[in-house]
């Protein structure tokens, strides 16, 4: 892959002060490998569907020394990182824009740059993140239509087709896992009907929550915008919008008759940047999160380079999830999903069991150092809670994260019931 | 101050992971209170104009593990930084917004959130970003005048008053230090004139590199927006857009009769937000940078309650100035800025003497460790650099990064002349 050919080591770049070496010349003498290691702090397990677990590494990235966001060494950094978040998708050509924002940035480059005022989106609704997408489009002047599934399942395909071919929309978006429901969508046969049906139209990805924890075959799939974020199956702290655009997206933009309506999310603005540091050579229009950057690279570098392939990656995902959500439906949760076929792999909704609630599951975990999220789709909100499995967690069994979270569902459970019993 | 009420001291939060503590125990027997510190990498002395040098407590904290945006600990943290930020400027009730983005989603969030299509802004133009500002504006549909300023000055104060008796302007925009020029406005006294000629007209700062580097007294000078970002004399690494606005800007706000022309700057949004966190209680509209609001708690404490205070904190910025610029034009290098009292505090921007290009000095200079900035303002752009001086390479004198500026300064000059001689 592209990205391995100019790869800055980690080892090179992170190496730990002079004045520690000396402080620890005794111990470094008798294992110089691990004992300069930077180990993060003892915390709470982070089971939230993002942000997730990181490594130690990654944390020690994001403290590197201040950098001049205009150095060749940057620079070259911030190109790796490009090209192997491309590599991520499966990509020939799309255009990556790294840019300091959260997810939902994503949102507004999508409608400030692609779709033009007066234009049609149409937004297949599985949660909550459809309903805000829906909200950031209009809020751009987008003519939004829904088609929305039941709470836990999907849109009917055969629906998709149907609004299809009864109006001409500039973009379809999908939530590709919707983190409300942890619902997934099968975004290659989507994909697929938008390339039958009609053509032009784009088909975007919001994928915050899939991107490396599910299969994104972007060019293969016909996928012309992924949106995701650095938190979650990317295994970086937060502050990163992470959106690539198809080459036929770029196109499209590229063909605008009105002047772009935003100015920070503004891809007029970003493509020469990401351009240019693609190219290894730095260019300015805002600063770029530098160190989030070389948290971001060493991220990546672990994910394209690691012992475990992007394939494997997606296995140990489906497997863990599938541990996981097997374990708490066997003691009497149930999932949120629907079917199996469309339940996310690196994330699990579970509703409460009959008679118990929020308060009954929740606390007693985070008092097991297991910290999961509380509901967030309105329709739902306090039936059900969620527990996100990517990245580290899930990818190194020696952590045993993964058992962890088993055993304090188990226990959690058996202890409210002997509350109430 | 309000803020330190309700302190969460790096200490308590920021200890070293056990497994670390245990290897280092003969050490840390030694001397407990050193021996566990996180100590950065050497690096190149970093004196740009922004990101700057920051202190391990910093860089630590952005190492912290991964923490839930919703857990109780984040908000306070969180809460925190919103009380502290208010402190740095002198604010009893003005209202901050900490968003993951650049400095640059400032301009965005007073373009879509305080000027309405067709309204009309007046710039004070000083350099390269009162250009891009009135292009933001702009975008958003806001009308744009600019007064500008001969490079390295700045508006004549007349021509603003004759503005604003001319015309009704909803926002007067200013950029207290122009990172391209290191010209510094006056902004108490356009904040007067303002007041007195247009009261109902805001006044909005651009501060990005004067916060925590130069006195503001928001409340007690009538500045109604403050806009600034992370990676200056705030002392954090870059990733953080910081605005406060007033409570009469808030309610200019409120009173808007068209709907906020941004999704993800939009007050509208955030502002629930900032509230519920500032009461210590988490609320979501898009993940905040969490590692990075511990690194800025970090340094927004060292700030606020370390051993020197924010009075002798400015005068200090303005020591190292007075130094570093006395030094270079005793050696021949020219200030960009006009005179003495429009010269910024917290950077220097230099004109090259006669003879001499960038690529005699700025090379040079990096071969010593030291990196500075290139030109940045098109109409002097290949005659000119800048130099950095804010925050912890000016607070801390045993560091010398002052001494190292000025010494490289000498001697890079010294071998310019004798490669030529």
């Amino acid at each position: 892959m592209s990205a391995f050919r100019n790869l800055q080591l980690p080892s090179k770049s992170f190496a730990l002060g002079r004045s520690f070496f000396n402080r620890t010349s005794v111990l470094a003498r008798r294992n110089m490998s691990t004992e300069q290691k930077f180990v993060q702090a003892p915390h709470k397990l982070l089971v939230i569907p993002g942000p997730i677990e990181v490594t130690d590494e990654v944390l020690f990235a994001n403290a590197h020394p201040s950098m001049s966001h205009m150095s060749l060494d940057f620079a070259a950094v911030f190109g790796d990182c490009i090209r192997m978040t491309r590599d991520i998708l499966y990509s020939k050509d799309a255009q990556p824009f790294l840019i300091a924002g959260s997810g939902t940035l994503g949102w507004d480059q999508v409608s400030a740059n692609l779709v033009e005022p007066g234009e049609n989106a149409l937004v297949l609704h599985t949660g909550y993140f459809a309903d805000s997408f829906a909200d950031c489009l209009q809020t751009y002047g987008a003519k939004v239509d829904q088609i929305k599934a039941e709470v836990g399942g999907v849109v009917n395909e055969a629906d998709v087709e149907s609004a299809l071919k009864a109006k001409k929309y500039k973009v379809v978006t999908v939530t590709h896992v919707d983190t409300s429901t942890a619902v997934l969508s099968n975004i290659k046969a989507i994909a697929e009907i938008v390339k039958k049906v009609s053509p032009e139209t784009l088909v975007v990805s919001d994928a915050v929550c899939a991107v490396a924890s599910e299969e994104i075959q972007m060019d293969a799939w016909g996928i012309d915008v992924v949106i995701t974020a650095s938190q979650k199956g990317l295994g970086t702290p937060p502050g990163l919008s992470i959106v690539v655009a198809s080459q036929k997206a770029i196109k499209v933009f590229e063909s605008r008759s009105t002047p772009v309506t935003s100015y920070y999310a503004s891809w007029k603005k970003w493509l020469p940047i990401m351009k240019s540091y693609e190219s290894n050579t730095a260019s300015y229009f805002a600063t770029p999160p530098v160190n989030l950057i070389y948290a971001y690279h060493a991220s990546l570098t672990q994910i394209t380079t690691g012992s475990v392939s992007l394939q494997q990656r997606f296995a140990l995902h489906q497997a863990a999830s599938r541990r996981i959500k097997d374990a708490a439906e066997e003691i009497g949760f149930r999932s949120v999903p629907v079917s199996e076929e469309v339940r996310a792999n690196g994330m699990t909704a579970l509703y409460f069991p009959e008679g118990f609630v929020a308060s009954d599951i929740v606390p007693r975990l985070l008092k097991k150092d297991v910290v999961v999220a509380g509901g967030l789709h309105g329709a739902i909100k306090e039936k059900y809670f969620r527990i996100g499995h990517m990245g580290v967690s899930v990818i190194d069994p020696q952590r045993g994260d993964v058992d962890k979270v088993i055993n304090a569902l188990k226990e959690t459970l058996a202890e409210a019931k002997a509350s109430k019993a």
